[in-house]
């Protein structure tokens, strides 16, 4: 793993890896939240990404600035959730194999998703193994490279093209709202942001269920907390990164957060008015913006919707579900 | 009503009318469908269109061509669905008085989505009154101009622009699959491939409860049906119209038909793997592609997915439904 910090012309450099490989996701408005909040709010769509998430953009960058051989040897990562399926996909278009580590009761459809795109699945036991452990010992046996989910220069370079093409493609923002976990997306946007709209207030939101980010933003060091349980399962990180918390806490004006009803009301929202399936996690930067937790009055604002895998019987709950 | 045949440069004109008005709407594209089939699909966004469906097109087209005394004395029609939707906004838009013609029963929904765009509702007894004589009496006492749905030339002009953008964005295509109701969106999508990729095969696509239109093209006549039933809300016409009907007979290349079951299945895929919300009327061109109804192997196929407006209670009911 690399320790120095990315910059932003890590993310330029990103960009030009991901062109025509990524999709230059659509930016969305709605007129009718617009007249609501008197407000001009721009919706990054990630959730129509590759992989329905922005993490394809990261995983793609960190395999594509592999050496041959490490190519050759192929990538290790612990995540069955977005990132591990980006990994794989990404890996798969890449010629590189993919191994992910996953709970042995991780749901099928997550293996099959993995499997599907030609990954090796290495089973671990969640009551008596590590899965970091269990990736660090293919990385020694088989010289894997491991590629974690946020706490990586190249991950956080890719993720942060994002930010870039919504400013690139709407022009300068007051605000920018971003879902945070363990502060890759969080970290890049910051990176784009400061280079392309220094006046911009970024903001990064939370589950409130699993505010680390906000304690650790305001306690100046990074603080860990017990495992969350929210509905917004891409941030149930329990702590920020080595690289993402200093960037993080350099560059972002704010950490907000937001209960878990809001994002089901934020899921409807999107659903209704905007014909978009968005996933809990991706709809914490829309939350904060919907219900004004800060004010936006008057702003041109951006909004990253990060992704949109939900399985169909959770989403079918949420959109019965009263609010 | 205009009674000579739409042209091309008709929807030409359409288009600039609706630069900068309309959305240009996203085309999407998905790998692992394109895989499956062995076929490139571009899917034409419209449930991103402004009130979430194409129909924004014809309505906003035809208002903007009508005289100063025409817009001063306000328009008028009888859809209570997303043309009346349409009606509305556009006519909010544009400065011009819209009225409504609704069932006393019509879902509240709809009654407020057009109120709130400030549409006067006419309300009529579906019992013992035909809305086309109560929209016919306010054209004669009030001097009101009637747009009907879909057999209007302006109409069908400015449907015709999704399908322009569409081949303008994407380049030739060997296939187009429309949803088919009326035959407006239809019609205008045959004079856009016509001219733009005259080797394009164009497919019509019905719910099968409700073929009147396939059976009228294979007849060669209009062909008038009992009011069909199908989840397909917005395809429940009893007949084509004066207009549409020749457009039809003489560019299609065929009309189809799909039961509502695909249409669920349909609605599924576009939730789980795309992130979008389609309405079942949306889902008819698509549901004949993913059920290859036709071969499309090896093909440029383009889908127009004509609209996402469906009630959130409903939309999990289809989310939940085991196909």
């Amino acid at each position: 793993m690399s320790l120095a910090l990315p910059k932003f012309q890590d993310v330029q450099e990103a960009a030009e890896r991901l062109r025509s490989v990524a999709h230059r996701t659509p930016v969305l408005t709605s007129q009718t939240l617009n007249g609501r909040l008197d407000a001009e709010v721009f919706f990054k769509c990630e959730n129509l990404q590759r992989v329905g998430a922005f993490k394809f953009r990261g995983a793609y960058n960190a395999i594509a600035k592999l050496s041959q051989a490490e190519r050759a040897a192929g990538v290790v990562t612990y995540s069955s959730g977005n990132h591990g399926q980006a990994i794989a996909r990404a890996a798969r278009t890449l010629g590189v194999t993919a191994t992910i580590v996953m709970p042995l009761d991780a749901p099928k459809a997550k293996r099959n998703a993995a499997a599907s795109y030609g990954a090796r699945i290495i089973p671990y036991d969640r009551e008596t193994e590590s899965r970091e452990q269990v990736a660090q010992d293919l990385v020694e046996k088989e010289g894997l490279t491991l590629i974690p989910p946020f706490d990586h220069a190249d991950v956080i370079a890719g993720q942060g093209t994002a930010a870039m093409e919504l400013i690139e493609d709407v022009g300068g923002l007051d605000a920018l709202f971003v879902p945070l976990g363990g502060g890759g997306l969080l970290a890049g946007s910051l990176l784009s942001a400061h280079a392309l709209a220094p006046e911009c207030l970024v903001y990064g939101v939370e589950p409130q269920a699993g505010n680390d980010g906000q304690q650790s933003f305001n306690k100046g060091e990074i603080v860990r907390i017990d495992p969350p349980r929210s509905i917004a399962d891409g941030a149930l990180t329990q702590a920020l990164g080595e690289l993402t918390f200093p960037i993080i806490e350099r560059y972002a004006h704010d950490i907000l957060s937001v209960p878990d009803e809001k994002l089901v009301a934020a899921m409807q929202f999107f659903a209704e008015r905007m014909k978009l399936v968005v996933e809990p996690t991706g709809c914490l930067g829309a939350a904060a913006v919907l219900r004004e937790i800060v004010p936006v009055r008057g702003m041109r604002v951006g909004v990253i919707l990060s992704g949109g895998n939900v399985d169909l019987a959770s989403y079918a709950a949420y959109m019965a579900q009263e609010v």
